[in-house]
């Protein structure tokens, strides 16, 4: 009925942060982390732990962007609970400063993940290095491969392959361009050039395929598996965690108490924020783009709901 | 690049009058219908052809809801298209006067797809039978196959098989239930018990699954991919053609009629009524459920977004 080896990884903040700058309240953070701990999900993303600086503070860019150690205390303090979900955070390459990190047995953070593009995955792998050597859990996320130059990205598979620090690599379908089949075929090239690492895998919900691709990675034996509460993330979103619960049948896991943060906290907070598939990040996903520009047009009350002059405005070759 | 065989039948007129009694203005079924001949959708279901009687009247329950064939020759001569989709429309167990149907050839219709549960699937091949005498093309799609007993169900699929005046069965998902497995379960077991016929598809959106299902039925065989505008259709929704179209690659094909038909003409639908993925259908796809729950729970306004009660409500035993 269900494969023991799958692990759940809850990105709910992180992911819905880059919607708000990070400015989600306490009160939402500390939901969202109930909710992780009751329903038994694997591991949980806070955030990100960047850097930070004169011009990229903590009051602009929201706490959960940065992840101190206090921060982190104060939601897991927040919960009495006999079981407690790994905690996560993001970084991005060329943002972090190594030495706010902790070791590990001295932080409540248990695992790393380092976000980078296939030109910097290098420079990834030397934040991941580092998060190791202090005691981490690490994951290399290469971004946006579906618009990789493709003997590229099996060099950065190569290089990720040597890494003995790197504990996880994942496909991620940052532009949600991929069909089932793309997420096979991909997939297919990270085993054959990086065959010692277990895989993840981060879905984008452009083409209403987020879960659905999720399920194919299952199928392709991928055992880390992203997924947010009610889908929230950058634009069209990620993988809905309560559909991807109910799909995985394993018993440890319970789907009601996402169901209950989704009641009392995501639904005031869509009338704050917006997330999920519609058309114009529909035409952005086909088209294998940057939600970059979809979201542009979405924050446009004039273009919001303009997707044939959206449609126009991408195909046109002038 | 594509498949040659298959054929798109978009049944946004008739999927989407189940969520507003078939009160759709002239104005939109005939941009829904310039949009087949221009996108080159190859049929197109313009409602149902159901009995009138006093109490079930066309102006209660909408012109489309009996598809007089004065009202397809108006919305059909309102276009002057070298290329025109056959057209079709549905029937009903129990609901039909057959008396009203002309031969197709006196009639704008080319195609009668006729719905019935398991249980009625012998009236459903008596009116397939009469339909294909007077000389149309014919279906059968069998309606909540999720839900039926598989022994019924098989037999259902036998007698449709020896029906040599049934051209397409479909296989329906109508709750919204299946993950991509049991499309493949499913049509293995179409494809045994009723091996001579072409198979059909049609999707519902509860799980966000509705497109992703129908790439799984292609891939398992099926000929005859049922789509909407905008994913339009009861509950929520239907695979969208849009999403559809961009994926299949055939040159045929073009997806920029439909979305300057959303653009001026769903839009401002969605404003009046609603369709589509949201917690509740969810939750009812997942527990393969008849939408009738869900779709009075999303028109309660105190209930409509409390997914967390609908669960409970939903799987309480007492």
């Amino acid at each position: 009925m269900f494969r023991e080896e799958l692990k759940v990884l809850d990105c709910t903040i992180r992911d819905g942060g880059l919607i708000n700058n990070y400015q989600f309240t306490d009160e939402l953070v500390k939901a969202v982390y109930r909710a992780a701990c009751d329903s038994g999900v694997d591991i949980i993303e806070l955030g990100k732990k960047l850097a930070v600086s004169d011009e990229y503070t903590r009051e602009k860019y929201g706490k959960w962007n940065f992840c101190d150690e206090d921060d982190l205390k104060m939601v897991i303090d927040s919960y009495d609970s006999d079981y407690r979900p790994l905690i996560a955070v993001m970084f991005d390459v060329g943002r972090v400063d190594m030495s706010a990190l902790q070791p590990a047995d001295q932080s409540p953070i248990d695992m790393v993940r380092t976000a980078c593009y296939v030109a910097d995955t290098d420079k990834g792998i030397n934040l991941a290095k580092r998060s190791k050597d202090l005691g981490y859990q690490t994951t290399i996320n290469i971004m946006a491969p579906s618009a990789a130059i493709r003997t590229d990205l099996i060099e950065a598979l190569q290089e990720v392959s040597k890494a003995d620090e790197v504990d996880y690599l994942y496909l991620v379908d940052s532009y949600g361009a991929y069909y089932s089949e793309q997420v096979t075929d991909y997939l297919n090239l990270y085993k054959e050039y990086c065959p010692n690492k277990e895989l993840g895998f981060h879905a984008h919900n452009n083409q209403q395929l987020a879960f659905a691709n999720t399920q194919q990675a299952i199928i392709d034996g991928v055992n880390l598996l992203d997924a947010t509460v009610n889908g929230i993330g950058r634009g069209a979103g990620n993988c809905n965690l309560e559909l991807l619960l109910n799909f995985l049948k394993n018993p440890k896991f319970d789907v009601n108490p996402i169901y209950k943060t989704i009641q009392e906290h995501f639904v005031p907070l869509r009338e704050e924020i917006e997330w999920g598939f519609n058309d114009i990040y529909g035409i952005g996903g086909y088209l294998n783009q940057h939600p970059r520009a979809a979201m542009k047009c979405r924050a446009d009350k004039e273009k919001m709901n303009k997707c044939y002059d959206f449609l126009l405005e991408c195909t046109s070759d002038v």
